[in-house]
């Protein structure tokens, strides 16, 4: 791990964090300012505004137009881009070496200063519905919108990021200004950069442009409360696309990374559990897997699988049994495998300068620190094969899953059948 | 460019070709074969076969199991993976740098030594037949399959590359073992690396595992020839999706370069005239772009945008619109952004393993020889304006474009219509 010079992290007086890592060897960087504020941010009349401002940030600041600021990226060669999740908004650049002042001073204007003129407001808001419709054309992405909706229902974590289309159509220029002065004060922001990148001077320049905003509180966050319900959309698709969640442990809890190495030997790549029974046995579907997100104070065990209309019942109950047979006797050569990989994932993405600077400001807003990739790297290790196994029966113990469907699923089984044989 | 170390190449007595990139600081490596085989080398009653082959390489060798071929990488926390595309067919590994003499055995394996069992095939048949499922569930997929169709009719270029259903139905164990051993040939492989790799190392792994594979010719693939056709396909889908293709040059032709800068400044970003246009001012969709693409003797300029089924003929109207007015006046602030998107684009490719083995194997495949990065920089920088104009006007000259149609778009305009259009 020669390869991990210490994150260096500087604090400015207003609470804004800036963290870097200097890569040897590379001539490119990758920075951007990560804000603690997203989907879990929004009342319920505000759903969708996180994403919408995030738009508008592109489209025009005090001193630079639309065109203006995509030129200013563009003319040297670099990339920029932005996303909203349920807790943050991220905008990025990546450039080369000699471009990280410009790609800060862009990136720094499209966040404190957007314009938000009527007009452009109005166009944007053409764009997001499409983005809507784009969103309902691709299944395998769609529902998940509607697995966090059917864990999570009525509440700002299970509301979707981009918004139904009424708000959407609805929003305007004092709903955007609203929700930065609640959202997008400088204890929420952190200004994160990796490659060919100076500390001191980046830290010099978030103090010049960034160092003034008053700090302001950050309203408090409505705490995740599991449902498991159930949603299906019957659409004449190919394939019927299933969807399944168990609520796990949030980035704070004591099984953090054994969720991981669970999930990973379930159904996280090409010899998982998931992988070798329901495709290279039974030739079910091409794609499935198994996955961990996590939240501060929730987290899920996703699974997705597209299949034919026909086979979905069968796809579905073997699902059910490989998560009961997981969590019943998960091999130590299974947990070996998966701890190797998550190590290996964590060490290759020390040589990708955009990962870095993403997994080092998503360390600081949930832990407050960027742990180094030695010290991750022993906290993988120190898993044993017993707390993988609490971790499973923590999952099996809580409530029922989520489920959802999409496409030809009028004749898949219920949550309810699922949930039984889950807990039979 | 400091960190380009020119690429190593070697050439084995019967052909094979070993090339191999050293780069400095890094601890993973990306190892691949890439095979100069994959639908263009099909006959019609073979097409979707170089896929199927594709699939069969992980199911088994003379001794490994699926399994054991999948935990061989994945115990050791790599990734394995494989595509096969209208020229190639790729098996790829990413590992650390430890593990690489292990991923040349697993990868030379399977491409070498699949047994190709009658059961594995019939359960392989099942996951392609859900593959293409998928593929039809992606609009925004398997909208460029029926593009190149359209492009390209009753050829092996045009094509798709999952092969339609009722082929992949029907072929068994000597259908894979004849495509084998028509294509793969020593002559028509490539192993490349690039990372934390040894040169001299991998070619000795090659000798002894690759260099005993009798040489043998590769039959003549079918020249392009560019038709231009329409093709539309209705579906209750949200989007109407469009894509629309010119025919452009091939790697071999002088305007290689500047079609990449013509099809960048047209819609290769945000600051790109379609976008602006019909994005940013128009707000009339959210993912607009165009893109060129090459083979050995032809190439394409794509334009892709998904709308609303009312907007799809303003849409369409005015893509031809801009590809019309880039061809008349593009200006050299424009031209000189593309460059700079390609330079920047060429170096930031350099810092990733994956994307530098590709590269290479695919210079080599083309061109015989791998460019450096310096040699492609100055290519890049020598193309002109009146380079970028004669491109244009190529473009225009040549047959009417293709067009794909899918979703809600009984309504949208024709092919004729749009031919006559952008010849006005």
């Amino acid at each position: 791990m020669s390869q991990d010079p210490t994150p260096r992290l500087t604090t400015l007086p207003n609470g804004l964090r800036i963290v870097t890592r200097q890569m040897p060897g590379l001539h490119s960087a990758a920075l951007g300012i990560w804000v603690s504020a997203g989907g879990r941010n929004e009342r319920a009349d505000q759903n969708g505004i996180a994403h919408f401002l995030e738009h508008m940030a592109f489209k025009g600041t005090a001193t630079r137009s639309a065109l203006q600021i995509a030129e200013a990226i563009e003319d040297v060669g670099g990339y920029i881009n932005a996303y909203t999740s349920r807790d943050a908004t991220a905008y990025y650049v990546r450039v080369l070496e000699d471009d990280v002042d410009l790609a800060f001073d862009v990136i720094s204007d499209i966040v404190l200063n957007p314009v938000f003129d009527d007009r452009e407001i109005e166009v944007e808001r053409g764009v997001i519905l499409q983005e809507i419709g784009q969103a309902m054309d691709t299944p395998d992405d769609i529902i998940f919108d509607w697995l966090q909706e059917a864990a999570y229902p009525d509440q700002p974590i299970g509301r979707t990021i981009l918004g139904p289309a009424e708000r959407v159509s609805s929003f305007g220029r004092s709903d955007l200004a609203g929700f930065v002065s609640e959202n997008y004060g400088p204890g929420q922001m952190v200004v994160a950069a990796a490659g060919s990148v100076d500390h001191d001077r980046i830290v010099r320049l978030a103090e010049k442009v960034l160092g003034h905003i008053a700090p302001r509180p950050q309203g408090a966050r409505e705490g995740a409360r599991w449902q498991g319900l159930e949603t299906r959309t019957v659409k004449p698709l190919e394939q019927a696309h299933f969807a399944l969640a168990l609520e796990g442990p949030g980035y704070l809890a004591p099984d953090f990374y054994a969720a991981q190495i669970f999930s990973s030997a379930l159904g996280g790549g090409m010899s998982s559990r998931l992988f070798q029974k329901i495709r290279e046995e039974r030739g079910l579907c091409y794609t499935i897997f198994a996955q961990s997100g996590f939240h501060d104070d929730t987290g899920m065990l996703t699974i997705y699988a597209g299949t034919g209309a026909e086979d979905l019942g069968d796809l579905a109950t073997l699902t059910i049994d490989e998560i009961k047979r997981a969590t019943e006797d998960m091999s130590e050569a299974e947990i070996a495998r998966a701890k190797a990989q998550l190590r290996a994932g964590l060490l290759m993405g020390l040589e990708s300068p955009s990962g870095q600077a993403e997994r080092m400001a998503r360390s600081l807003a949930i832990w407050g620190r960027v742990p180094d990739a030695a010290e991750v790297a022993e906290r993988i290790a120190a898993v044993t094969a017993a707390d993988v196994r609490t971790h499973a029966e923590r999952l099996l113990a809580t409530a029922r899953p989520a489920l959802a469907l999409y496409g030809p699923v009028e004749g898949a089984p219920t949550l309810q059948a699922l949930s039984e044989r889950l807990a039979a």
